[in-house]
């Protein structure tokens, strides 16, 4: 048996004791794999030093370093992610719906795990705690598939995690990470098939498309984000100039950092050139249409291709199109958003109404920031991401994401007629 | 452009539209999609009879040209389903959470469409008019493609509905059928990423299987159902007697059909030969274990072989085993089951309890048949399958299954800190 057969096979036998384990154990293996971070930082520091030297060897640059990185200070932070993680009510168990059928029996839907969940990331190394707790949290058994950059890092943590949750009283092997590197592996576990419930994939656009392509298990999309801001006829101008920089500049390295700027036709003369000038303050490079760069004396100003309408940046670049109205807008979103994150900037009612139901996206705005896409925002206590198909869970998902229900029937003897 | 590209690319263009009409309007629409069919029966059943004609001309079987006709009576049931239809409440618009954060930024999760939805079907006629009205009712634009046998009747179905839809005010091509009936059509559709929404396959094992293998479009399985009924100890043997009949033979072709037995040691000796009888009575085949096999005198017991263990025969035919308690029940149901409906017979508490919380499926049952696990037996209005996955919907599935939510959120200027 291949590797992802054998952890596969393993993770479905400890899904089910795991999925009747109570809140309390599974509360108390969060705890004390928070604890067991801490207390064996040691073992988890030395990987990381190995992962980083290997890292500096092949000359990576210095952002993608301080990623890698972690500190002390860093795996204190996970460890209190884990702590806080207990601290959040328990979705196993929720009764969501029930009633008392005609013929007499009792039935109820009840929130159960999902059972095996996989993950395939690129991104630091924190999202080895991160998941691992989710998954507990949940009742899920999970297999995590980190990049190689970081695999000594994530090795060593999965190590730990997975002995303290098993020191806690979980069954074995509800945490375990894939030993090898290899490509064949991670295409192995997209196609087990009644294996594995669910694969989330985070990372880059390229990651996620290829497990959307090549995976046989149901997957979560999650991440891409090409956000735009529509600065409308009746938009307050100085509104949209602080919307529009926070919305770029903020963290423009995330997916619900806005990526393109529209605005009115109408108002395109006297609004723009503002916001222009603050985005060039801030570093931003402008690609923008002919009516954007007729404005003229602006400098960072670069002549957009069509390809710029779709591309997210994640970077301080950002493109800018003047639109006839709010036809053009919604029409232009709808065919180049991603359906992440959409804001429109007016003090127009009906504007405002329409917009909200016209653009398909997890989430659309008035007079705010696209930034505030997020869990933690929203207030659903953790985030396993930020969904962007339609399926099972959109936008911002909390734990409920990472759960399934079952229908329980208590009767007394009925058949059917 | 090819077939399905084009098809698609219209339903995309007639989903945007369709998603902010009211629920007057789709009802309506529903309505005047009853009539057309009974008004244009003509003209449906012309094509029926073709292809009944060319299905006899090919020597198929009396139970498959049944479920190929159509019948003044049957197109009137369809009528009547789709009037019925829109008598339910609509669920797109319902407002699912909201709050108002801390900043003052106006959150609510709503409801609404998927957008396009296709589904694969190889079954009678009437699931292109089931499908069609599921979809106006939800406000999801869909592509059909229909088996070979009940093509021209599917044709000229779609066009009837297309035509009524359109003429209560629908945008175009909010109902479309794939004319071409090759492999190579369907597989494209699959593979449609970003244009088909959710994609249904409704028919055999087969045509399952091939689309959860091939699809690169999301998907919800459906149907396979291996379902067991487990008589325990503390069985009450007359209530035993009377389910496994009724779960077994009142309809033995369809999913939620029990296809095992499984009854424990301690009884099996006096509680198994009455239920063989009446088995035997029914027309019924046991493929037994050597200790059903061993009770005797029962004609029709062949030995089971382990693949009996794993087979939905769809069929009057029956597996059983004895077992030596609850968890080996428990045991052979994960390890065999579909994940569908299974069903302990107990007067025990605890047991019941453990087999409620233990048994991984869509619907688990104490002392009733499988045969409720329905959409109208639950009370669901209407169905658009059983969902035998556990990503977005779990067993039956009604009208939410063919939506999804949306965050609005309403602030007054606020950026991220």
């Amino acid at each position: 048996m291949s590797e992802a057969v054998v952890i596969a096979t393993r993770a479905r036998e400890a899904s089910n004791p795991l999925a009747t384990t109570s809140s309390q154990q599974r509360d108390h293996a969060l705890l004390t794999m928070g604890y067991a971070l801490v207390h064996r930082q040691d073992e988890i520091l030395a990987a990381n030093q190995a992962d980083l030297a290997a890292a500096r060897e092949r000359n990576t640059a210095a952002p993608l370093l301080d990623r890698l990185e972690l500190t002390p200070a860093r795996i204190k932070a996970m460890s209190e992610s884990l702590k806080s993680l207990s601290l959040l009510p328990d979705p196993i168990g929720e009764v969501v719906s029930g009633s008392r059928l005609a013929n007499g029996i009792w039935i109820e839907q009840v929130r159960v795990p999902l059972g095996v969940v996989a993950m395939i990331y690129e991104a630091r190394p924190n999202v080895t705690a991160d998941a691992a707790g989710l998954a507990v949290k949940t009742g899920n058994a999970i297999i995590l598939r980190g990049g190689s950059m970081a695999h000594a890092s994530n090795m060593a943590m999965t190590a730990v995690l997975a002995s303290a949750a098993e020191g806690a009283g979980l069954p074995k092997n509800v945490i375990q990470s894939v030993e090898s590197t290899s490509h064949e592996v991670a295409e192995e576990l997209m196609g087990l098939h009644g294996m594995i419930d669910v694969l989330i994939p985070r990372g880059s656009a390229r990651l996620i498309r290829s497990v959307v392509e090549n995976a046989k298990v149901p997957v979560i999309e999650t991440g891409v984000g090409n956000c735009h801001i529509y600065v409308h006829a009746a938009a307050d101008a100085e509104m949209a100039r602080r919307i529009v920089i926070n919305a770029k500049c903020q963290r423009p390295g995330v997916c619900n950092s806005a990526e393109s700027l529209l605005v009115d036709s109408s108002i395109h003369e006297r609004v723009l050139p503002p916001i222009l000038r603050a985005l060039e303050d801030e570093g931003v490079t402008v690609m923008g249409d002919s009516k954007t760069r007729a404005l003229g004396a602006i400098m960072r100003i670069k002549p957009a291709t069509d390809e710029d309408w779709g591309t997210e940046y994640l970077d301080l670049t950002m493109s800018c199109k003047v639109v006839s109205g709010l036809d053009e807008a919604i029409g232009h979103i709808n065919t180049y958003g991603t359906k992440h994150s959409e804001a429109i900037i007016t003090e127009d009612y009906s504007a405002a109404r329409r917009f909200l139901d016209e653009v398909d996206a997890a989430a659309v705005y008035v007079n705010a920031s696209t930034r505030f896409t997020d869990g933690g925002q929203f207030g659903l206590g953790a985030e396993i991401g930020i969904s962007t198909q339609k399926l099972h869970a959109r936008g911002p998902m909390g734990l409920t994401a990472l759960t399934t229900t079952k229908f329980k029937a208590m009767g007394s003897g009925q058949i059917r007629e």
